[in-house]
């Protein structure tokens, strides 16, 4: 009994330096945020891939807090639309209220990175003109696995892959706007309070989810954010 | 003492039948909303006005919670915009947490009627091409004076006024799409929670506010939600 638990501390001494070593801590995804800030064209290899040209401010949309669900929970394709997407995005969570806070502060602000897949009813968001409904649906919001602190958020492989296949590749250093800038632009409109979420937008490849299909978001160093989708 | 406590007593049973007479109960606005899902054009006269068809389906899109004010507070021009502009609307209260409410029930999930006054950033709307950015600063959705119930939604009569001049006066009858259709609509994309807020859309005749104007919504049996613009 001793020795099992010396050899338990051992193991959990050295897991501890480990990811010291990697340079970042984690906790599990435990938030409430009060809204979801999300943000349209923010990949240059993604604006290239539609001929648009570079935005001069980001473009945001919410998404209701109602559309949340988490890791390994269910994506439901609703029958109002015929052409699901999914979209991986690195999403920031806010740490403190916050106003008006410039780019060089930013960092102080922040909590935490995690993954969002920002589901969209891609026929709905072309019908409407604006983008609420076809983002709004009830788990239209993965987000997680966890929280990750002290990582680079401008130099991160980012990946979706639907049923172990690669759909979207890129590295969030293709942002256009970055985190700080976005935290700048998004409190210079309203404040932000903590757990608040930031999506940073998606890079190309975005493409159809169908009944059964299994859909994987990954980021480097934050993990894999699985959805079964029905 | 005795004379004076019975007065009071006879005061309140007469201001009681008062009210019962008028058909609706008052109670300040003491609401916690996790969201708000505001209604574009919903107005016959104001589809009219604009030379517009009547939409198919509601275009919805979403206020942050963070922009709530209430009567009597101060409406801030933010130095991003030089046109903000007010929208008087009936907004909807929600009672009960529901998903997919047939219109034939809507009634039961409401817990009362208020004003909103969605302030919009005209020249950031017509920028951005979506709605997010020019409605969502902070102060841009007062609500009051307070909620009523046991009103007929659907002919009220609603005006707005700036410095005592009726710039918007309409009736709630003139909406395309009713109270019980539109939670009907709203419910089956996403889960509504108590005290979310659906508001209705605006009547024509929307115009811009500066520093210094007073203005007031009122809604027939509901009440007058001033505020002050800075």
């Amino acid at each position: 009994m001793h020795i099992i638990f010396n050899i338990t501390f051992i193991y959990c001494i050295i897991k501890i330096i480990d990811n010291n070593k990697k340079g970042f801590d984690t906790m599990t995804l435990n938030i409430n945020p009060t809204k979801i800030i999300c943000v349209g064209l923010n990949y240059i290899d993604h604006a290239k891939e539609l001929n648009m040209k570079i935005p001069e401010e980001p473009v945001i949309f919410l998404k209701p807090t109602s559309s949340i669900i988490y890791n390994n929970d269910k994506i439901v394709i609703p029958p109002q639309s015929h052409r699901v997407d999914y979209e991986a995005e690195l999403a920031v969570v806010i740490g403190k209220k916050c106003k008006n806070v410039k780019k060089e502060d930013a960092s102080n602000y922040i909590k935490g990175y995690t993954i969002l897949n920002d589901v969209t009813a891609r026929d709905l968001q072309e019908k409407d003109g604006q983008w609420t409904r076809a983002k709004s649906f009830d788990t239209f919001c993965p987000i997680g696995p966890k929280l990750v602190k002290d990582v680079d958020p401008h130099n991160l492989d980012i990946q979706l892959r639907v049923n172990d296949e690669i759909k979207q590749k890129s590295n969030t250093k293709n942002m256009i706007f970055t985190v700080e800038e976005l935290i700048e632009f998004i409190s210079s409109i309203m404040t932000l309070y903590p757990d608040d979420i930031i999506s940073t937008g998606t890079p190309p490849g975005v493409g159809k989810l169908n009944r059964g299909d299994i859909v994987e978001a990954e980021i480097e160093n934050i993990g894999i954010l699985r959805n079964y989708v029905i």
